[in-house]
């Protein structure tokens, strides 16, 4: 079989790009009614797309400055809970795989392994979870906690609540459910067990009251970059959401990455990594290009340096807005993979830190590609064969606009060079990703 | 405005009464795909239904015997997560009431007030929360917990719970959401604010990550008969799921709830309360009658035995079920005050445990109705008129023909009597139930 992209939708509500809810062709954003969420999700779904992914987080952004003020003037920082989201979404979709976040740091294995396994149930064999360690002190405050756990502790707690959830979908085995009504019999008790789980972090019994998913299992989707991620990741995941700000770095990701899950025993086919990516489509490549200054005019600095504090758990308000990035990479508590390079490269360039914010805010350092339809699919291609990836999460500068385009004029293209599907051939997201049902 | 009996729909994959799923009408139950589900929801909806109703139970039940065996080999005990199953069904209908339950005992303030606010966004306003406190043993072994906890301890937790959710919905004033894109103001932070709940059991700070809901707060539900729970729904529920056997207990409960609303300062029409009812319909009484033998035929009594065991968290299976009804009122660690009216009933008839088992198993201590649709017509405006309730939750013998029967045939006759609607007057939950928003 030709290996092909695979594409995932970054969902929400206002676009990725920090200018892009403010775009004439934006939607305003925080309304949170169905039609924009549909909308979306049928025409990703007419562009043959593997997944809709639902981030998360669980908290209004308040680091900057201690409070959410500077954060909620300055951007649309509201959204749905993503399972009821993904759920809604799933009886008004049929064939496109369905991804949401949730955090194993501020959840329980039972809810989340039951949550899952019933959107695989509902939506016919299409759910991914995407496994998330949170970041943020901000969602420790909303669960009892004064702060974040340490990176280290919640990467074990991860793991473990991986694991627990595993042994909750694998209670029970295919065909357990008789339904045999003539004879009074519902299932196969034999077929049925306990999970026992007990570790460090929980205990759980089970069996789940929910049969055995579609999929056998849902997929897991992981997101991060640092080296205990990505040794979770390794062994956990079917599908890696990366950040790679260039392609010599999605390179580099890629194949130390795929070297730890052949490590972990595992064929590197069974992950597929994904890194987000900006398109911003114009008939042009000019066009493109105007696009791309119109949103980056619209970026607020403080936008970006709000974004920033709450990913790295880091108030970035007590450093002038005007002076050089401090190096703060060992005080960073949040997504430390990720930050440590972007504040690397940064305090190289000599910029200061309310340009890195302007410039953070614009596309969160995934790489933004803006041309023309042929334009963007050379660069996927680029990135494709290259090796530096399995396909792309797109990730919208804004909403429906910014990513219909990129449907109708960049898929066609990518279909017509043969490296993306004109119809879908399965019908579980695991078939879509060519991942193997466990 | 004349007064109108509410109506709302038990949702499951296989009715209640034990032997319903057995019966040839019955879809086979355990597939949990959505289609069933989705025919359900839109024929409560073209019937005009108040609400859609999800129960939950957070484990297969394992009581009786000390193992799911003897329930999993006799009756459906499979079920979705009740909020996934929710969420998928808002965006296949349009204005009927969506309610699903969460636990206080075993859920987080936050991730339950954010869920409900996203439905009730979702929806243009039709969510209900069904506030429970759990019941079983086996539950809280799939939370960490060897036991569950103790009926004054979790309602103490429940009241702090709902404290809880209600300070997280209110973090959002109305309108704080500018959405301004030119002056690139997003929301008014001065309309928002920490909810900085700190209590007992929960410390949550807010605010939440979702703008203040279409209905202002979700609905809250309550379901529960002990007289802790009256106290602490007649200070927060908008709707009771109430048990009542005959219509005389009806009475009973009815006066002596909404005595306790006016005492908690509340008028007395702030809080609906529908009763549990199943309806068994037949073209006459006596071909109705001939449905319910039929499905009386069909129950197995270890069915009702293992269903009674796990409600009341006591295994029965150590008492002989040709025996007489062992008095075990003060054991009771699940739904207290529910079970000792049905123990304390059996006694007094001297019957033996089987032969409650299989009467319990029928109908779950929920009155049946069987008769024509002019007889369950009457029977329905005899409780309304004689104050024993604001309308019923219909609990379906068997799905779907049990049920759309109703719909199809009942319905009709109670709108031709002018005592329910014939169409939707309002477009939120609280429109229809006619309740006020806060």
């Amino acid at each position: 079989m030709t290996r092909r992209l695979h594409l995932a939708l970054y969902l929400d509500d206002h676009g990725i790009h920090a200018g892009g809810w403010r775009h004439p062709r934006a939607t305003p954003p925080g309304e949170h009614g169905l039609a924009l969420y549909r909308r979306l999700a049928e025409a990703a779904e007419r562009a043959k797309l593997d997944l809709l992914f639902i981030a998360d987080k669980l908290a209004v952004d308040d680091v900057y400055g201690g409070d959410f003020g500077a954060v909620l003037e300055h951007r649309p920082n509201t959204h749905l809970d993503p399972i009821v989201l993904l759920s809604a979404l799933s009886s008004v979709t049929e064939r496109i795989g369905l991804a949401a976040t949730a955090s194993t740091t501020y959840s329980e294995p039972f809810h989340v392994a039951r949550m899952f396994a019933s959107i695989d149930h509902l939506s016919g064999g299409r759910a991914g979870w995407n496994a998330v360690t949170s970041v943020s002190d901000g969602e420790a405050r909303n669960f009892g906690r004064a702060e974040h756990l340490g990176h280290q502790e919640r990467y074990e707690r991860a793991a473990e609540f991986l694991t627990a959830v595993r042994a909750l979908w694998d209670t029970w085995d295919e065909g357990a459910v008789l339904a045999d009504q003539a004879a009074g019999r519902f299932a196969d008790a034999s077929k049925v067990r306990y999970a026992d789980h007990a570790g460090d972090w929980f205990q759980v019994r089970g069996p789940l009251p929910v049969p055995r998913a579609p999929q056998g299992r849902p997929v897991i989707v992981q997101a991060g970059a640092s080296g205990v991620f990505q040794r979770l990741a390794a062994a956990n995941a079917d599908l890696v959401f990366a950040v790679a700000p260039t392609l010599e770095r999605g390179v580099e990701f890629y194949r130390g990455f795929k070297r730890q899950v052949r490590e972990a025993g595992r064929g590197e086919h069974e992950v597929r990594v994904l890194p987000g990516i900006m398109p911003v489509v114009g008939e042009t490549d000019e066009q493109a290009r105007e696009v791309e200054r119109e949103l980056r005019a619209l970026v607020l600095p403080i936008a970006g340096l709000t974004f920033m504090s709450a990913s790295m758990n880091l108030d970035l308000s007590r450093f002038p807005v005007d002076g050089p990035v401090p190096d703060v990479r060992d005080e960073i508590r949040g997504s430390k993979g990720r930050f440590q390079h972007v504040i690397a490269d940064a305090i190289d360039r000599g910029i200061t830190l309310g340009e890195l914010g302007a410039e953070y805010a614009a596309t969160l350092s995934f790489p933004l590609v803006a041309g023309s339809p042929a334009t963007i699919a050379d660069e996927f291609q680029r990135w494709f064969e290259a090796g530096a990836c399995d396909g792309f999460v797109l990730m919208p500068p804004y909403v429906p606009g910014g990513v219909t385009d990129f449907f109708e004029q960049v898929v066609p293209e990518l279909q017509r060079r043969g490296l993306f599907r004109t119809e879908y051939e399965g019908h579980t997201l695991r078939d879509h990703l060519g991942v193997e049902r466990p």
